[in-house]
């Protein structure tokens, strides 16, 4: 085995966890804290609960609710000003995954100046970062735990990766009571977010003893507790997908991703597409076409998925995928591509700035954007 | 579920990973590194080597090799002073579990004040401690991941458990071509250590998902290469006890241990006697009194260990047991309390030592110091 890293934020799990925000600020030596959040947290006044409890640390606060969802170059550059002009100290993101990419976005302009699309790629932040404590409101992006962020080019329209260890929040605090105000279509696609984060990490060449065991437990949970979650969000219910989550996003952020995800970063960013939305129409046909790379892993994820050994390792990997397309179709989820793009005139353009993404180098089968084409092609 | 929290440190993991070491000692601020490391790894040569690695990265050193085998609380005290007079700023340590657990006590007197004494317990530190990067030789203590440092009170013949997550190193650099250079006996015991970290904490009252998966991953990395280690040390069974003793730490540290531990640190402090000779005696009758407190958790042990699943929970828990039991046999390990403690004059002064210590806690029986009696001469 090389030499692998395995690197993840100090970790506050469970019911009411929010209340240890405060605390938490001020022992990262927090004085005036920075939240960002969005509009739909607002209304629903998770916003204002946080702020009561960092007002009854006197703990000093500024507000950043300037964030979409595929959050944009612009709200960045915004959000580092307002930062710096009020001297804040530590950044706290609240939301799902675009407020605390959008965080992030801010820590690294703040910290390190420029612009954000000075640091796309990998490695290229030099200088320390303010520290992060991270609330996900969602149980799918993984921002909290992971080293990446993705932010829309709105000049190139697409999707900025951005990795580096320093994006790693300090502190992820996850309370499942989040999801509970959050509408089921949302609980279901951040879960399938999860699971192609548990997927494509787990056959990434660079995953490790670490990763794995963290990808096969979300894959584990999310075939378990998505078909519950269609019936009834109970809160054991959210506390097993805020944990299969979590347990994937400890593993991509340090194995990596593959195809789905960097198809799905050019999706986003020429069609501001839901990132939960791309999940069910790629994750199949990416699978059939990674298959033969890695057929071990691939048989071990349609034993767990279908919950059926097949006599050969083929079949049974070919029965996982079956099974998954057919639970994203009880879901009433869209599983064309034709359903979520407006027409296909653009597919050459969207593989060939796929093939950009950094996600491709992690793929477990060497791929071109002429295959990304014809993985399209089956998917449309 | 509770609140839980989960926290480790940044894990560089692999053959030649060494040689990272300054790298990582400059990234956390060090101009001039206290390292701690023991005779017996001077003699092998590695100090040598990890003390020129250091200098190609033009650090100063400082070096602290006085320490034994369960150290003693004069050399932290000494450490603390040398630490100061030579103004280091950041803490190295190569060894096993005694120079990792030597460095973090230094660590703690250094920065702040106070003797060793007064930490003794959970979360007794309130000051930042400096940047620690370790370095394990040994694949069993998992001090390079845990929260826990346990330091002999010469005075009392009593081993101190000082817990606090600011123990938890910074950055572990896990290298497993340091194993190469022990004798077999030590890396047999070694990972005994490790399956007792990976048993007492996936049964703990506080265990989390997130620990359990380590826990069982652990468990079933050294049920299947202990064997093989017995016949080999080939790398990629090292590796692989390496991986485990990792995954076993990770859930200890935040799971917590239970009367095994308990009675093998009043055992060391009394008679210090090597903490891996402790389990292959404690571990089987401790089990088998825990069994009823948590009977499902010992029946998925014993499908592991045993590999096989027996008519009722209860068979599977003890066939795992007898596995154990007869893999310790085959090992030629001491098995007999007898065979490791001198008299059997202090069996009550040992379990009424025992039942003070923190590890207790944790579990999953409630256990009195004649409950421990009884284990005691179960296991005579």
């Amino acid at each position: 085995m090389d030499v692998v890293k395995f690197a993840i934020p100090e970790i506050i799990f469970g019911r009411g966890s929010m209340k240890y925000t405060a605390l938490c600020a001020r022992r990262l030596g927090a004085e005036k804290v920075f939240l960002v959040s969005d509009p739909g947290l607002e209304k629903v006044g998770w916003v204002d609960e946080l702020i009561n409890i960092l007002e009854a640390h006197q703990l000093e606060w500024v507000y950043f609710g300037d964030v979409v969802s595929n959050p944009r170059d612009y709200q960045i550059e915004r959000g580092a000003r307002l930062y710096l002009s009020e001297r804040a100290d530590v950044v706290i993101a609240l939301g799902g995954g675009s407020p605390m990419d959008a965080a992030k976005g801010i820590a690294i302009v703040a910290s390190n100046g420029g612009s954000i699309h000075d640091y796309e790629g990998a490695n290229r932040i030099h200088r320390p970062l303010p520290p992060m404590v991270f609330l996900p409101t969602t149980a799918g992006s993984g921002s909290d735990i992971s080293q990446f962020a993705i932010i829309t080019d709105t000049r190139r329209r697409v999707k900025m990766s951005i990795i580096s260890r320093t994006l790693v929040p300090n502190i992820s605090i996850i309370d499942p009571l989040f999801l509970q105000t959050k509408p089921r279509e949302l609980v279901l696609s951040s879960a399938i977010d999860a699971l192609s984060h548990a997927i494509e990490s787990f056959v990434s060449v660079i995953a490790s003893p670490f990763t794995e065991m963290q990808s096969l437990k979300a894959i584990e949970l999310v075939a378990k507790y998505l078909p519950t979650a269609a019936v009834s969000l109970e809160l054991d219910t959210l506390e097993a997908l805020s944990t299969a989550s979590t347990a994937a996003a400890m593993a991509f952020s340090n194995a990596g991703l593959g195809a789905v995800h960097a198809l799905s970063h050019a999706i986003g960013g020429m069609y501001d597409v839901l990132h939960g939305h791309v999940h069910p129409v790629l994750l199949p046909p990416v699978m059939r076409f990674n298959m033969e790379a890695c057929l071990d892993k691939m048989a071990q994820i349609g034993r767990i998925i279908s919950g059926r050994r097949r006599r050969s390792k083929k079949s049974t990997a070919i029965e996982g995928i079956e099974t998954l397309r057919e639970m994203f179709l009880s879901l009433n989820m869209k599983v064309r591509l034709r359903d979520i793009l407006p027409d296909d005139h653009n597919i050459e353009l969207l593989c060939r700035m796929a093939i950009q993404d950094v996600c491709v180098v992690t793929n477990p089968r060497p791929v071109t954007w002429k295959d990304l084409v014809k993985i399209c092609e089956e998917a449309w």
